[in-house]
Formats: structure tokens, sequence, C-alpha cells
């Protein structure tokens, strides 16, 4: 006779293999799927998803959680996960997960058309529908003070919307000074790096870049997507994406940035597989290692000191330019219209600008036929130029497509995060300069793995930075950082 | 209150997508999985596999498909399917069926040592445990005749091992007496084709083949994998992979022959979609069409008098060579070693060989010990040529491993439905050559689908063949067909 807890950890592999089996159906269908398959897709996923939910949430399920005995130290961690989510999970009627999942499906495909048409009016019917499902869970979830706290949650356990309006309030003017003194330094020239850039070459070096930093390929795998994103199967299988535009640097940008996500997921133990213990603390700790590896360390100097060369060999043109000019283009800071071209420093108010607008629909305060006139009029008034188009515009992103709302701003959060953990970092590792400078990634990733990547999930997210860093997510170092960095690199 | 048949089909929907999933992984392993993801695939393939086998099993389904009231012609066809198929599941004790499973997979593994090594004794108690099961199935399953009727019944429904000795019998001396003929012709020189073919061009031809025979892209796509296969995940998501190697016809036949297995599931009725009425009506018929669109079409001197200059474009060395050349060389006839690899002629004895055997094993006629000497002495009989090895005989196919007996005489039934398929299209469609001459395969393909493919897996294969062609299974149009087209070739 199993035990409960070895009840639910057998259970527990069957929802494991149940959601990955539609996260690999998720992976193929913004990786190879054949158009014309949508629909039998979106039953399948749509199914899958049910089934899961199903046997998470059954009555012996919950009763094993209730009763289950904690053997080991990992053994609370993981129950403190399935007993948050399985809270989360009951609260919502099977009915509404497969209606989401199925909308969400639908979503994405009618978002790549409208985008691509430039036709927000077809797919604003759908966003409707999926902002509607959004209140729905919320107010099923519960909440205290604001209806955005329940969605906020279910990414980034425990924080707050009044957070995140505190966060941005402690980083909004200091960084619009910033980008204004960094204007009055006048434009960086960076249209050398727009051109008809061969993809395969695209491939080659992001490639070279993946493998260098410690992306593992034995357990992993690069494709193209429309919008470049991570997943895991399983501790041994976490692929990423990119895409390749005439915008160099998109691509080899994007590629770290999911790098530092994926090389967060292949640190999990192995013996964590298949288990809510494997993967990130939560989005906005994920992030902050995606940025890390982005911004950090993408677009440092001392990372095109080594690295340029690699850029010249596949694209001799390049051999006129010098890896210092290479990474103070990269570094251009400019208002502009799309986010995940967004430079580091205006990026948040990208992110700003969707956190509340997100509230506002959520809260009915804006409706979503008037998402277009808001979105554009958000971007003036913080960015300083409108959009010229919807598909420049609020149709940029994928994130509401599939009902994602409440996620933008661990964005932001990983911003700050990255900076803190770099630092902490550096006091063990010492020169990071001098390291990267020699292609040495090893023992920067190995820090990164030994204080953080191979905790998984075990610890809340907040918990989790004051263990790594010594402190809660404090904005000063984030800060400080980009003061010195654009200090250096503008000489103000 | 949903009805019987209601809820049936909802539980189907949810064995579909539970089996699609592992369809999906499936796929995906053969095709572009990390290495390093091995194990983590098993668990979640095994764990998706048990979920189907359950859902499908279950008392409720049982109950469901007992009390189930057809309303349309095509429910009637649907329940059929669906009892037969639970009648077979649950004939056998789920300790069998794990045993088998395990069986099977140790199976596989030695079988890849053993291959590796040349060494059938480790092997050899391994297939013996497989050929017990194998008999203890059939027993369960049940036969009047012919223990292999019971097995054969479970690839091909209906079909009988009494056929099958008669079918080989019809064609055995015929066909040994055509490939005598042709070998006094002397030796046709096939040198030229084998060459380091670029890949991506390889890549362009098959998909521009494929294009043209009318292979849906918009619901499809082609990669690469060790073993070409076909696979489908809807109606709307009908795969194909192919492989490039140094023998430029490999990659295009394999391609042509997926390419008919693939336009065959492309023709189900998307209504019926995700049920078991989409897809093939049998193995056999199955095989069918892959043979029509490899051999008789993709293999007619019509084919290359359209198709060659596509070659010539992508490999303008081969401009010295004529397409009717070209048509030859991939239409030489010699006995060898590998089934994978025979040519149209040879190809049933091979299977016939393969027949005979597992027929024996299973009665107890012949011992496992036994069966390299005996697959040796029949290749000498009928193909005049005598193994090197084991490795290159008794052990090169994957299917006994699996335990997967009574299944190899499907691969001859389609070789000879294939031609009788084709006969009667033409009786409507006219002049084939002259069409496909001009790139026209349209009213080919059309035909087929109007006349067969339409009706999925809804006829009972042995009534389809009659459906389609007026008549059951009968080798004479194969044997007049292999004449007409050898007698051609070689001006015998």
């Amino acid at each position: 006779m199993p035990t409960a807890i070895e009840s639910l950890r057998e259970r527990l592999f069957d929802v494991n293999a149940l959601q990955t089996a539609a996260t690999v159906m998720d992976w193929d269908q913004q990786t190879y799927m054949p158009k014309g398959a949508s629909e039998a897709r979106a039953h399948h996923m749509s199914t899958l998803t049910r089934m899961a939910h199903e046997q998470f949430t059954a009555d012996d399920t919950r009763k094993w959680a209730e009763d289950a005995v904690a053997e080991t130290e990992d053994d609370v961690a993981w129950l403190r996960l399935v007993r948050r989510k399985l809270n989360l999970a009951t609260k919502l009627p099977s009915q509404l997960v497969a209606e989401k999942t199925h909308a969400g499906a639908i979503g994405h495909d009618l978002w790549v058309e409208a985008r691509k048409a430039n036709d927000f009016a077809r797919f604003a019917p759908q966003l409707e529908r999926l902002f509607d499902i959004c209140r729905q869970e919320a107010e099923l979830y519960g909440y205290q003070d604001d209806i955005y706290d329940a969605l906020l949650d279910t990414y980034e356990e425990g924080a707050t919307a009044a957070e995140v309006r505190a966060m941005f309030a402690a980083i909004k003017q200091p960084q619009i000074d910033l980008i204004e003194r960094i204007k009055a330094c006048g434009p960086v020239d960076d249209s050398w790096l727009y051109g008809n850039w061969a993809q395969d070459s695209q491939r080659q070096i992001t490639e070279y870049y993946l493998r260098a930093v410690g992306y593992d390929f034995e357990r992993g795998r690069q494709d193209t997507a429309a919008h470049p994103f991570c997943t895991s199967f399983s501790v041994t299988d976490v692929r990423v994406t990119t895409r390749y535009t005439n915008y160099l640097p998109g691509s080899i940008m994007s590629t770290l940035h999911e790098a530092g996500h994926a090389m967060y997921e292949q640190g999990s133990p192995v013996a964590w597989d298949r288990t809510l213990l494997a993967g990130g603390a939560s989005l906005g700790v994920h992030e902050s290692q995606s940025r890390l590896w982005e911004n950090i360390v993408g677009r440092s100097m001392a990372f095109w000191a080594w690295g340029f060369g690699r850029i010249v060999q596949a694209f001799p043109a390049l051999a006129e330019r010098s890896a210092t000019e290479f990474q103070r283009a990269i570094n251009k800071v400019e208002p502009s219209l799309i986010r995940v071209e967004a430079d580091e420093l205006t990026y948040n108010l990208h992110i700003m600008i969707r956190f509340e607008l997100e509230s506002e629909i959520l809260k009915g305060q804006l409706k979503v036929a008037d998402l277009p006139a808001a979105w554009n009029a958000k971007y003036q008034a913080y960015l300083g130029i409108t959009p010229d188009s919807d598909a420049n515009g609020c149709l940029q992103d994928v994130h509401w497509s599939g009902g994602s709302v409440g996620y933008f701003p661990t964005y932001t959060m990983g911003n700050l995060l990255s900076y803190q953990i770099w630092n902490r970092m550096r006091k063990d590792v010492g020169d990071t300069d001098m390291r990267i400078t020699r292609g040495e990634f090893a023992p920067i990733l190995q820090w990164l793995r030994e204080h953080m990547y191979q905790y998984g999930s075990k610890f809340a997210p907040k918990d989790l930075v004051v263990k790594v860093t010594g402190k809660p997510m404090d904005p000063t170092e984030y800060l400080d950082g980009l003061q010195a960095k654009y200090t250096a690199l503008y000489h103000l």
C-alpha cells in the first residue's frame, strides 16, 4: 500500500506528462507546425490541459496532498509548491481552464494574422474574450486590494500591484533623467547594424555564443520562431528560439536572453526532473537571469572585446568597425516602438505602459476597442513617439493573445534583480570583466549554478532573492549600475 | 444527460489527444530532440500511452461502446472500428501487455547490440521469449485454422495465412523467372547515382516533387530522420520525413513513398478528424498507396520524362545523362541482402522469406536457434545469394525485436493492390502516361481521393478493395504490370 506522498508523486508524474505533452505541442506550433493544423492542435492542447487540470485537482490528489508527510527537506519544499499550485488550481473550474486554453490557441493564430495585416479589429473580439476570462480567473482566485494582484501572484508569488507601482515610481524619474542626459549627447549611428544579414550566418553566430556562455546543446536546441522563447520539456531538454531580422544584434541579443532562461532551467538537479522542484523560482527571478546574460554580459565592452571577431568572421564587411563601436551601437539609447528591440534603459517604460493598460482593461477603466488609441497616447507621453501602426503598437506582443495578463511587470523586476545578483556574484568571482574578455564564462555560470540555479523552484522567490543576495529586491543597485554603465559609454 | 454514443465520442477524443501527444513526441524524438533527453522522453511517452490504454479500456468506455446506438451510416462504421479495437485490446490481460512491452524494450536493445556485434546468440533467447508471448497473444485472440491468422488480423483485418500463402504461390515463380530473364541481360550501371549530393539541393528537389504530386504543405511538412516515416497528428497535419544519403534516388523515392501514405491520410474528411474513421483502412491498403506513388508513378518513364530537368537543375553534372538512363538506373534489378534497399521485383522474395520463417517459428516447426541457417538457406534458394553475416541476414529488421509478428505480408499485399487500384483508376482517368509526362498529377490524385481516400477507415480493407476495384485482391494485374514494365525496360 503506497503512502500518501508516494501516491501524490506518481499522480504528479502523470500530470507532468500531460503538461509536457501540451508544452511540446506548443513549441511545435510556434516552430514547425503547418498552418492548416491550428484547429486540431487547439483541440488536442485544450484536451491535454483539461486532463492535467482534472488529474491535478482530483479528489484523491487533494487528499494525498493534505495527508502527505514530508520525509526530507526537499519534500517539504515540494509539498509547499504542490499545495500552493493546488490551491490556485482548485479555485478554477476545469471548464474555465479548457476555455482559456482554447481561446488562447485561437487568440494566438488571430494575433499572428492581425499583426501581419495590421488589423487590430480582427483580433479585438478575441482579446476581449481573453480579458473576460482573466477577470473571471482573478475573481475566483480572490484578492484583497486590487484585482490585478490575483493574476500577478500566479506569475510572481507574493508580489502586489502596489509594489509594482512603487517599483516604477522609484525608477521612472531617474531613468527618464538619464535618458534625457544621453539624448543631449546627440545620436549614436547604428544604421550600419541594419542590412541583409545572411540567416545561416546569424544561426552559426548565435549558436557559437550560446555554446560559449555555457548553454548545453546535448540537452537543448535552438530553432526559429516569430517570437523568441525558451521552453522546458525536462531538465534534459530545454529549448530556445530566436529570429533572424535585418538588425544583426537582434538575433544575438535575443539568443543570449533565452540562453539565460535556459541555463537557469538546465541548472536544476536532474533528480528533480519532472517534478515541481525543477525550473525557476518565478518569472521575475527567471527574467533576472535572461537579463543578466543579455544585458550585463552580452552588452558589456568585455563581451565584445572577446566576441567581435566572430561577427567579422561571419560578415567580413564589419571589419571596418571596431568592437568599441559595436558595443556602443548595440547600447544605443533611443525611444523606440518595439519592446523586444528596446534598449536596456527605455525598456522599462515599455513595461510600465503595458502594466498600466492591462490593469485598466482588467478593471474596466479602458475598453479593448480603445486600446490602440490609449497605447499610442502613452507611447507619446512616456517615450515621446507614436506608433506608425498597430502592428508596431499594441499588436506587437504575444502575451495577451494567450491570456497572459499580469505577466509584464516581472520583466522589470528581472532587470532590477539582474544587477543585484550580478553584484553579489562579483564579490566571489572577482574581476568578471577580465574573465569575459578572455571568453571565460564558466566561473560566472558555475557561481550562479551553485548559489542559485541548483535550487530550482525550491524557495519562494522573495526568499531566494534574500538567500542569494542577502537582501530583498532593491532598485538601488540597478539604478547605480545603469548610471555607471551609461556614464562610461557616453562620457556623461 | 449525454447518450452512450455521445459519451463514447468524448472519451475517444480524450484517448486521441493522449495518443497524438505520444505521436508528436515520437516525431520530435526522431527529428529534433536533443540526445540527452531520451530518458525523460521515454517516461513521458510511456505514461501517455498507458493513460490512453487505461482510458480506452475503462469500464465506462466499454459500457458506452456496448450501449451506443448508431444514428448515421458513419456511426455504424465508427462503432464497428471502436468495437473491433476494444475487443482486441480487452482480450489481452494487462499483465501480458506489460510483459510484451517490457520484453519488446529489452528485445530492441539486445537486437541493436546483436546486430552491431553480428552476434545472433545474444539476441536469440529474447527472440524466443517474444515468440512465446506472441503465441500466447494469438491463443487469447483466438483463430480457426492457423495460429498465424490471429496475429495477421491485428495488422490486416480479415487476412489469413492461407491467403498469404496463396498470394506468394501465385507470384513466386513468375517473379523468379522474370528476375532470371533480367539477370541474363547483364548488369545495369547505376554507380553514377552515388556521390556527395548536396543535402540542401536534395531537400529542394524532394519538396518540389512532393508539391507536384499533390502533397499538401499547408497540412504537412517534410523533415529528416534516420528512418523515413509518415505520421499523422490530425487530418490537417500529416508529416513525412526523408533522409539524404550518397545514393541520390534514395531520398527521392522514400519521399514519394511517404507522400503516398501522407496523401492517403490527408484525403480523409476533416469532419472525421480525431476519430478512428480518419486514416487508412489497413497496413496493406496503406502500403498500396505508398507503393503506387513510389513505384508506379515515381519509377515510371513518364515521371522522369517530366521530372528529370529538375535533377539536372539541382545537379548540373547530371546533364550528361538522360531521363531514360536515369529511369533505367533507378529500376535496376539485382538480388541483394537488405530488404529496405531491395528493388521492386526482388522485394517480395525478402517478404516471403520472413513470412515463411515467422510462421514456422510461431508453430514450433523451426527453432529460434536454427533461424540463421534457415534464413540463409532461403536467401540462397529464392535470391541465389547467401548473407555474409547475420547482421546482413536475420538480424537486419527491427520488427521481431519488438514482438511484431504477422506484419511483413502487408508489404506484399500493398504491392499487389497498388497495381490493381492503379489499373482501375486508369479506366476513368485515361492516358496517365501522357498526363504524368506533363506533370499533371491532379487527375490521378483526384480519382484516388474520390474513390478511396475519402473513405478513410470506414470500410474493412477487403470491402474497400472490392468497392474501389470491383474485385478482391488478385495477383494477375500485379504480375502483368511488372511483366510489361520490365519487358519495356530491358527489351526482354
